[in-house]
């Protein structure tokens, strides 16, 4: 036998709690203003999208969370989620460093977004709530949502960025086998989506605009709430089971990772892994570096600038501080749908403005060629997104190799990317180029910050 | 927490040996013939196709054949897999049945294929062999046979049946992203392929054409041999890692199941499961019930006849008593496209000659009706293939509540649909319909039955 290459875990095992970093960050985040006032806004100002549990985790200051029993059961279906030793892909970089991998692909959507979406429908429905509206990328949320809503019985409608919708059409299966519906975004069933089509009848979609639909419905409909499946703290939060998790698997492998990595977009999963090691490190524990890698077309974090925006294009949310590159700017059409948000999380980017992360965006064709590497080699397809991980663990890899180290990487690998193979198709035919934005329109996307933004708070 | 879902090994414990139920017959199996002579075939007359090793294990009467430790070592990688309490099924059925379900969906292609494709790549390798053509219906085997190629080092050529070719595109982008190069069947690149399309320009292929042309290739080049998913004794031998792992996941539960359920297209999947429980049973051990599930559309079992055959429609193979549709029987394009075979392993036509295993014919609709059920409670949306053994389990376990019987159900999931979400989309669209077969088609392959088949053997 090859040396251990799963580190398992057993039902037993699964968190009882949420993680939370803002009981250990070093400097409070910056409060979320109402567009309208620009004053800190309450738990009431986002009651018509959110049932109040939510609220409250969203704003908590508990270092723990604890996680209702439903919830857990609902997770036993699939977690604990394995930890992976890359032998197969150590030996073909031929590195000292140790690499390992959590895989969230083994989830009923492929994905990590199981992890907040079973927690969101469960407090929907604690608090009678029948229906949500929301948005997807990729569609691995929005699959992750329909399949939630099918366990707690609720009924949920997708928005899906239309380019996405089009790349990947078997997510929109898939939603449908959960019991969810799901239309292509802009669409004409929304003021907001109407807006887009009248003056970009053929827009491709971003996740901005899909917000502003999902939001809308949720703003206009009583019975009906918002969910997101990134960006918020709750949503990070929720995520933490992935890094609590591989904190306990680290130690059946008897290793701790100098570096973690993973795909950032609105960040919930980076964070899910990350965030329980930085507590750790800020609790006086291990040091560790947290790298976050994303798309050179999608920037935010190295590109971005840190301040108030709207989560969505139709300036329905309220104002958030986080990296952005404008919530107009309309990333191009690259295939990782669920890395193509313009803002990045507040909780990262306030930790990459306070030095405790670091931030790397990488080109698409360099994130192919390592997904069929590890392909080859460990035998999962990674999504487009986690192609992005796969690739940032490669390249801390292979600077173990030039630099003599045997240094421990650990990274997410976030999903399979069993409904991305059409990208892969493009890839083998040389149809994918590193694509990436366009100066002009960036400057003018962060020209458009409301003025808040460069205001005194 | 709810009860326990998941029954887990650890690498330990993968199995150290195949279980051959040849060395537990109550009756040898009759010989494979020789197609001209009629006389029984020896191991040389098999060697222009198979490596001696694979060959020496057709037709091996050993009890126990150990697993090669290149093969263990690659079977870590997603081995064991997951034994599942259908807790949310059996509550959706309210019935007092168990069912469990062994998945084999969590290995690199999806399916249960890849633990016959990593020895078949390892005794070709070790053999000195560089490459490997083979056929593929839905696309499970061929993908699976890419990756074992990719860890061991092989060339692969697979001819994939020219409907799921179309059905289901990025199954070929899976076997690229391996390695392998992927054809539709039949194709123009060999004789028995350009002999189909001169009769039937518009030939939708079938896994008898594809075998056809598979064996050609090997049979006309040196340097390649070929490699069969399903029916012949080693590759079912090679499955019994399934049922291996099952019986001390059921230990681990505290059960022991009184009917085994499988699909059977050629029977790899169904064997794989249900003969290490069988050889128990023949051993002086517990009682069993074993049922295979065939699809309306290609009732082999049920509506075939036990007779000497060809594997292939050129009439290129040797000939194996089995239960047969006739080797010109082309079934109609429906979607579980790994039960699309015209016989059924001779190792299971022979048990259920013998009144070991049972079998049932369902149709499409159903089955299609019972994953969606099975995907909304248990997460997993079953490879239509795999919607068959959930189909018959459900049935079992409505017998059961009909009965009043609290019994155990057992049945493999072997594989999960994420490329199989066209078929899903048709569903849900109302594309699909109970597909048969035609009588007269049907009678007519039957009458074209090699004469053998009706002589002294």
């Amino acid at each position: 036998m090859a040396d251990q290459t799963k580190f398992l875990l057993t039902e037993k095992d699964i968190p009882k709690f949420w993680y939370n970093i803002q009981a250990d960050l070093p400097e409070a985040l910056p409060p979320v203003l109402h567009p309208g006032t620009g004053q800190p806004i309450g738990p009431d100002d986002l009651a018509p999208l959110f049932p109040m549990e939510l609220i409250m985790q969203e704003v908590s200051q508990e270092r723990e969370i604890e996680i209702p029993e439903p919830v857990r059961s609902a997770y036993q279906q699939w977690r604990p989620t394995p930890l992976y030793r890359a032998h197969r892909l150590e030996k073909a970089l031929d590195t000292p460093a140790k690499i390992y991998y959590k895989y969230e692909g083994v989830s009923p959507s492929g994905s990590h977004k199981p992890n907040t979406a079973i927690p969101q429908a469960f407090f929907n429905k604690a608090e009678g709530i029948n229906k949500i509206a929301t948005e997807t990328g990729a569609g691995q949320w929005g699959s992750s949502l329909a399949y939630a809503a099918a366990l707690f019985d609720l009924e949920v409608q997708v928005f899906m960025v239309k380019v996405s919708f089009n790349q990947k059409p078997y997510r929109k299966a898939m939603m449908e086998t959960f019991g969810a519906s799901c239309i292509a975004s802009p669409s004409d069933t929304t003021n907001a989506g109407r807006a887009i089509l009248e003056k970009t009848p053929d827009s491709t979609g971003s996740l901005g605009i899909a917000i502003s639909e999902a939001v809308e419905v949720a703003a206009t409909n009583d019975d009906t709430k918002y969910a997101l499946g990134s960006v918020l703290n709750h949503v990070l939060m929720h995520q933490t089971v992935i890094g609590q998790e591989a904190m306990r698997q680290m130690e059946m492998a008897g290793d701790y990772p100098d570096v973690v990595v993973g795909c950032s977009g609105g960040g919930s999963n980076f964070a899910g892994i990350a965030l329980p090691f930085l507590g750790e490190k800020l609790r006086g524990g291990k040091d560790v570096r947290l790298v976050a890698i994303e798309p050179a077309a999608c920037p935010s974090l190295t590109r971005g600038k840190y301040a108030y925006d709207f989560g969505d294009t139709a300036q329905m949310t309220p104002l958030v501080k986080m990296h952005t590159l404008g919530a107009n700017f309309v990333p191009s059409g690259f295939h990782a749908g669920g890395l193509r948000y313009h803002g990045m999380a507040p909780i990262l980017s306030h930790l990459y403005e306070l030095g405790l992360s670091e931030a790397k965006a990488l080109n698409q064709l360099e994130c192919f060629e390592a997904g069929v590497l590890f392909g080859r080699t460990e035998s999962i397809i990674p999504a487009p997104e986690a192609t992005h991980a796969v690739r940032g663990a490669i390249l801390e890899a292979l600077r173990c190799k030039e630099e003599g180290k045997s240094e421990t990487i650990l990274f997410n690998l976030c999903g399979h990317g069993h409904f991305d193979m059409q990208a892969y198709t493009d890839f083998f035919a040389g149809k994918l180029n590193d694509q990436t934005y366009d100066e002009s329109e960036l400057a003018m996307a962060l020209a458009g910050l409301p003025s808040v933004a460069h205001g005194s708070v």
